[in-house]
């Protein structure tokens, strides 16, 4: 039995063959006999698959297809556009590279494995209603009322505070908090030491103190939304703090109560945003940049890195500066200082 | 026996006359039979009361009293200032319609019940000192000497170190951790996965390596502080780091050792103290600022978001800009660099 | 037997002699009886030793040695440099007064002591490898193929991952994360809440959605790493993110993956790398400033807090602002602004 024909399980050596039925591309040339692993170009071996980008990145940066990108690398086969030349090596021709290695990367990942059923360490109180199939690690807590759905993944720490709902699939890291009331959507990851659900920052002067008023809402998060870590996400004042299906958001990331987060909203690194912003599919923020209060951020808006966004923002907008405008403004004006700074400095000689 | 003669009890919906008595004002009209809830404007119904701002938020932003911001509200009845027009709906009359709606959004409120006691799972050492009345919840850890006052309340996971002091009715929330000798005084709230008392960040160059400079000091939390979640507050190298009473910080705040920080200040999200700030009574930051370490800001100063302030303020200033000087001087100085540039393109062209 | 001539003993007072034999100094004058402790020159006592600083600190801000700084302090007795006149006070003349301080503050210094063991609320998953000597505290996991050094410390509830190595005497504080297969150096700190090895932030958009790329790499950190609370590292897409030998991290930083620092590396509080950055040895990142992905900072360069660094910086620079540049003309350009705006409001008065 030829071994095409058997199923491919995970983490297995590919043939080439199997390979380009993984990543849906055509073969071209040989390749090794078998493919253990993937890497990037530069440190690839000759039983590695590697890839040429052909696409931007996240941040915009444009890093292929670049016709030296295969430098002397040492990969065994490689994934590339159907129109890269590849100097006569052996390459899966796939439409997008990038996509075609990330699909090669889930083959080889190795997530640990975490089996059904509750750590004799974990606190489930009554009232909880945890999924058969749903794992709830060692010293874990799930308060009465909550719900842990098909699946889901609870590593070690996790508290899910009373009548939380966590949906099918989803994986919460080690020490990750739902404060009670939080949802949560199916296939989300939310990664170690994040927070959700703790009170908005709302206080009043009394005239003698700051007067801390009550939050009553909650947070809602949509389906496949990826949290890294250490963010947290308030709770809403009266309604939810609502992050939208497929939203990503990078390590650190602080988000204000009563936020509305749209679709595929992607939020870097360190990214604040102030209490009730409004921000439409598909937005951006570059890291370390951060919204004021009570804006709208229109769909599509891109937010340059350590930005501030003081006001609304139209659809499709690309912006940067403190506050921010237009981002090739922002950028001539930091550009025309410097030349005046420079020229005085000159003079001064 | 009519309902208002009987005490109001937690959560349970009110009658009109019991919410002006709540909030301490005086009802204008009729109203729903029973108020079950408070919301905002927009999404307030028939049994919910909702209130009119009627000053600026933390932010200065001032969203109130607009005229029209009843809108088409569906609330049953509002909380409004003595001569906010209500267009004859019914309302209850008070002098601060934010502070009458905390107080109101209080009544609805329903933090988790915390019983008295130790969680079995909790671990609380020899020579630990916990009040009968206060609440150690589930994989806590209380260590020898550390003290827990009446009625205060640790959620899950908290760690509490050595001869710490944690004051009557202080709350902490999930994966609070306290590096022993941390003080704290009574009515606190600090938020999940905030860390307090960790080693300040001195370190000297000793010709081979970073030779770290041993931190004796401690944090000393006045009363009634408030503190977001994800925080760090570093000890001092000698003395303790200090927050004074009433101060409130939001959420990814950052202390550096030896910071001195007076009453009422207010750090909104991100903000980051260097070393030996000190803060005057009232100070406020936006988010995203910070101070550079051995500076003075006296007291009410106000600092905007994104800014730096690398020299001491004087009492009372607002300040912005990196680095930081007076608010309005920066603004002029951005806005003037932007019209210069758009003449310079413009004359291009 | 004269006390000189029995070791000392940690935390036990000291004579000036024993002192002076700790600091590795020479003794001038008599100073008090027994040392008790050492603290800064405002709040020393009689019986406490203080330091005059001859250096500037890490943040380059030069403190020392000022003749005046000896106020009126009531320090019994002072390490100073060879040549700082004390006015006839007891001292101890070192060459660094700072690393003196240093030695005497560890002499002081009590750390709680940690007895070697697993606590029985530990959860130690078969096929990991605890050393006999190493102190696993209160509800920790220790997942199967980790292990852990001799004399290692890991405070409650930390979560260390599958194949993941504690090197001999590293400290893990109270609720530190290591994702499954981060390798940690010998002698390394990590303070509470810190997370290592979370995904790094790499998706891609497949026309539908942000299809996350699998991060098979991992994090390498060094020997004698030292790294505040609340910080994240994540792993590499393919190889390791790499903290170098003897970097010191301050409180909430923020590594992208695949960044490399090279040794000795110095990144302040609430400083954000993004993902692919090389750092040289001894770079020094000021508070909140950051870095895009895919930039090389070279060895020595000093990057001023608040500034994005957005293209490679060459050996020994100091750069500043956003985008970075020289600091120098980044200072002049922002002066210069300003001047600009006072001047134009100076002639519309």
């Amino acid at each position: 039995m030829p071994e095409e024909s058997v199923p491919v399980s995970p983490c297995e050596p590919l043939t080439p063959a199997q390979a380009a039925e993984v990543v849906g591309g055509s073969l071209e040339g040989e390749g090794p006999a078998q493919i253990r692993g993937i890497a990037d170009l530069a440190s690839a071996g000759p039983e590695d698959a590697s890839f040429v980008r052909s696409a931007p990145d996240l941040g915009g940066r444009d890093t292929g297809p670049d016709p030296d990108a295969l430098g002397d690398t040492k990969a065994g086969i490689l994934l590339v556009s159907p129109d890269f030349a590849t100097e006569g090596r052996p390459c899966i021709r796939v439409e997008d590279p990038i996509l075609a290695g990330a699909a090669l990367a889930a083959h080889f990942e190795t997530p640990p494995p975490r089996t059904p059923g509750i750590h004799p360490s974990a606190v489930v109180e009554n009232g909880a209603d945890v999924d058969a199939t749903a794992s709830v690690g060692p010293n874990c807590v799930v308060r009465a009322g909550a719900s842990v759905g098909p699946e889901a993944v609870l590593e070690a720490g996790v508290v899910v505070g009373e009548d939380c709902s966590v949906g099918p699939g989803s994986r919460l890291h080690p020490g990750v908090v739902l404060y009670p009331g939080v949802s949560l959507g199916k296939a989300c990851v939310l990664h170690a030491g994040t927070v959700v659900g703790s009170d908005g920052f709302g206080f009043h002067w009394d005239g003698t103190s700051h007067r801390k008023f009550p939050h009553l809402g909650t947070v809602e998060i949509g389906e496949g939304v990826e949290i890294g870590a250490g963010c947290t996400i308030d709770r809403g004042t009266f309604q939810a703090t609502v992050i939208g299906d497929g939203c990503i958001l990078d390590n650190q990331v602080q988000i204000g109560h009563n936020c509305r987060l749209g679709k595929w909203v992607v939020l870097c690194g360190q990214v604040g945003l102030g209490g009730s912003t409004e921000v439409g599919d598909g937005v951006v923020f570059g890291g370390q940049s951060g919204s004021g209060g009570h804006v709208r951020i229109g769909a599509g808006v891109k937010v340059a890195g350590g930005s501030a966004v003081l006001n609304d923002v139209e659809d499709g907008a690309t912006v940067g500066g403190h506050p921010a405008t237009d981002l090739r403004l922002d950028q001539r004006a930091k550009a025309l200082l410097r030349r005046m700074a420079r020229k005085k400095e000159a003079a001064l000689d």
